[in-house]
């Protein structure tokens, strides 16, 4: 190549991208009487043409409330609403995640019912049905609208909240997916009546989460709930979910990064061995009690390493006991847990970033894990069951 | 529902999303005496572990350039660029786009050779499979790193500066895709020289799009330049193709809307009808044929109702046929194309939007077209090449 070939030209662009994200909490939202989904579905044209709306509902919350069919069917049929064009039922849990079939199913609805940009796709379900039905929904005609009806306590404070959606391929949770906001987040908490025992109590795990890493006053209030959250006491829960899901929200929005282009995900605590958990237990341990889980792991691993406290360690213990959830499981001691280090590092991309803890309120980064420490840690929390 | 159930309770965020685009052009990009791509694939952090990037080169232009899987094997072979592990080829055009199964090997290639966030998809082609193999990469861990190597005049100016992907699916083209922002788009003049007459003159007519839309100045450059670039004439074609291509990423970081969440899609002018003929011609007219006869048949039509003076559409239809382009075609008579109106209007949600031209170098938008003036605008386009 000659010098007189160099004619290298560059032109660079920076710009953002405006989103707006709301996030609505009330009780029967399907009512008729309720105005809550008149705001949501507003039309911000009146010249344009009624909008369309397909539902996507996940089976087993259809089970719990076999009315909640007839419930979108005769809320759509108000004439201020998009038209309703069909309700498909979809597996939930990880089956949603794992079979793209399902994707393929919601996918052809789209087409078929012409659900355009400006039309909707409406997912009352779980974390795992928004999640696929949300990937679906986010890659037709590059994104119509999504409004997600969070139905499970853990998607209300957390797995809603979020800007993602994903599936699972190869094996590896989450290993396709996009970031999308959704036009509104809605929060029903009649919905949160129908879950049983363990899927009521295993979203508080989150909050615990966000609590240890950001907010000792919030940990304060949640182990001051905790023995009521068990009992399913929704007074007691309904402030904790919903400053839950405030702290997430604010997160994503004012987080500087809410697509993840950087490196930080500070809100992963607990969450290495917590995806290894899940898969290694074939899904029996749900994603709630594997955070629980995690989270107990990485705070026994903060205190070894001379971050925190014992003292606070044992107030982390003693909140999940008193919320109902697992603090620790035999297959911590499997060796394929650690690999999970690694498989967390590369989905996040670069180096690995762990969370943990300098003290309840306070996170702090680390880019290394001591497997000696990791093991001395499990010791630790079988040592508390035992 | 008792008036003591209302608890309303909603959380809004605004948020922005920040983006870099990177534009480059050069020559012979892939020897290593260019140090062009030692600045796009710079390294962020030394203490980040080595990155990896697969390659996905178009068939198309490996057959033109045979040489090419050895020049990309060669210049990644640098320690300062991320580890090559695999050059992929696929099918080039709508194949790639119709095919899903390429999709699905793009992806089993990200996860066998452990692509993540921080390493690359380099992609090497026309602007089909750059939508198709980014799509793939858009969805792959939530995105990994994407550089877009356009080898097409089509690409280099328009195609590849946009930040969507997409395939086909439903027969219906770009039904699924992403809003996706490449790490960086990379121009290589040389590789233009490989393509045939016909794939080098279609690329012109999106400069002539954007400069009706926006430019009388640049209608002029194109019109000054049109007889040497339709023999080819790098020279000519060069600043046009520049100045293209900047106009296209000042539109997308500076519109206020890249990821067309609002309506209006300005840059979309005689597409309607040139995404129609293009599969109604089972493929046989290429998209940039296709989008000079469309630009023709929306420039006619704005004459007839009284817009656009005739003499300025004369020019039109005069640069077009010096840039060895089509200006008619014989499928603009079959019914199915105004067909096209409702589903273009689909794929952007809500009212119809199309742009007509008031004068050269000022777009005008418009909700309807009329059928019969539709039709006249035809006859019009048929009488010039009678």
């Amino acid at each position: 190549m000659s010098p007189t070939h160099t004619i290298a030209h560059e032109i660079r662009n920076d710009f953002g991208v405006p989103f707006t994200h709301r996030l609505l909490f009330d009780r029967d939202v399907l009512n008729p009487e309720n105005p809550l989904l008149d705001a949501v579905f507003e039309r911000e044209d009146d010249d344009a043409p009624q909008s369309g709306v397909i539902a996507v509902v996940d089976q087993g919350l259809a089970d719990a409330r076999p009315e909640i069919k007839d419930a979108i069917t005769t809320r759509f049929a108000a004439s201020n609403l998009p038209e309703l064009r069909e309700v498909l039922l979809v597996p939930g849990g990880e089956t949603c995640k794992n079979d793209p079939a399902i994707i393929d199913r919601i996918l052809a609805a789209i087409e078929k019912h012409r659900i355009d940009r400006r039309s909707y796709v409406a997912i009352f379900g779980g974390g795992a049905v928004l999640d696929a039905a949300g990937f679906a929904a986010s890659t037709a005609h590059r994104g119509v609208r999504v409004v997600r009806f969070a139905s499970t306590v853990l998607a209300q404070l957390d797995a809603a909240i979020g800007v993602k959606t994903g599936v699972n391929r190869f094996e590896k949770k989450n290993f396709v997916g996009t970031f999308d906001v959704p036009t509104a987040v809605v929060c029903d908490e009649a919905m949160l009546e129908s879950l049983d025992v363990r899927r009521w109590r295993e979203g508080f795990s989150e909050a615990v989460k966000i609590a240890c890493l950001q907010d000792a006053a919030f940990f304060e209030s949640i182990s001051d709930a905790a023995d009521r959250i068990r009992e399913r006491d929704l007074d007691a829960a309904r402030p904790i979910i919903r400053r839950c899901a405030k702290m997430h929200l604010e997160h994503i929005a004012s987080g500087g990064d809410p697509f993840e282009r950087l490196e930080a995900r500070p809100l992963d605590f607990g969450h290495w061995s917590a995806h290894r958990l899940e898969s290694m237990s074939g899904f029996n341990l749900s994603h709630g009690e594997a955070v629980a889980i995690g989270i107990c792991l990485d705070s026994a691993y903060s205190n070894l390493v001379g971050r925190l406290s014992k003292a606070e360690f044992d107030r982390i213990i003693d909140v999940m006991l008193r919320l109902g959830l697992p603090v620790s499981h035999p297959l911590l001691g499997d060796d394929r847990l650690v690999a999970g280090l690694e498989e967390f590092r590369e989905h996040l991309g670069g180096r690995l970033t762990i969370t943990l803890l300098d003290k309840i309120g306070l996170g702090a980064e680390v880019h290394k894990m001591e497997l000696d420490r990791v093991r001395e840690s499990i010791a630790v929390l079988h040592s508390i069951v035992d």
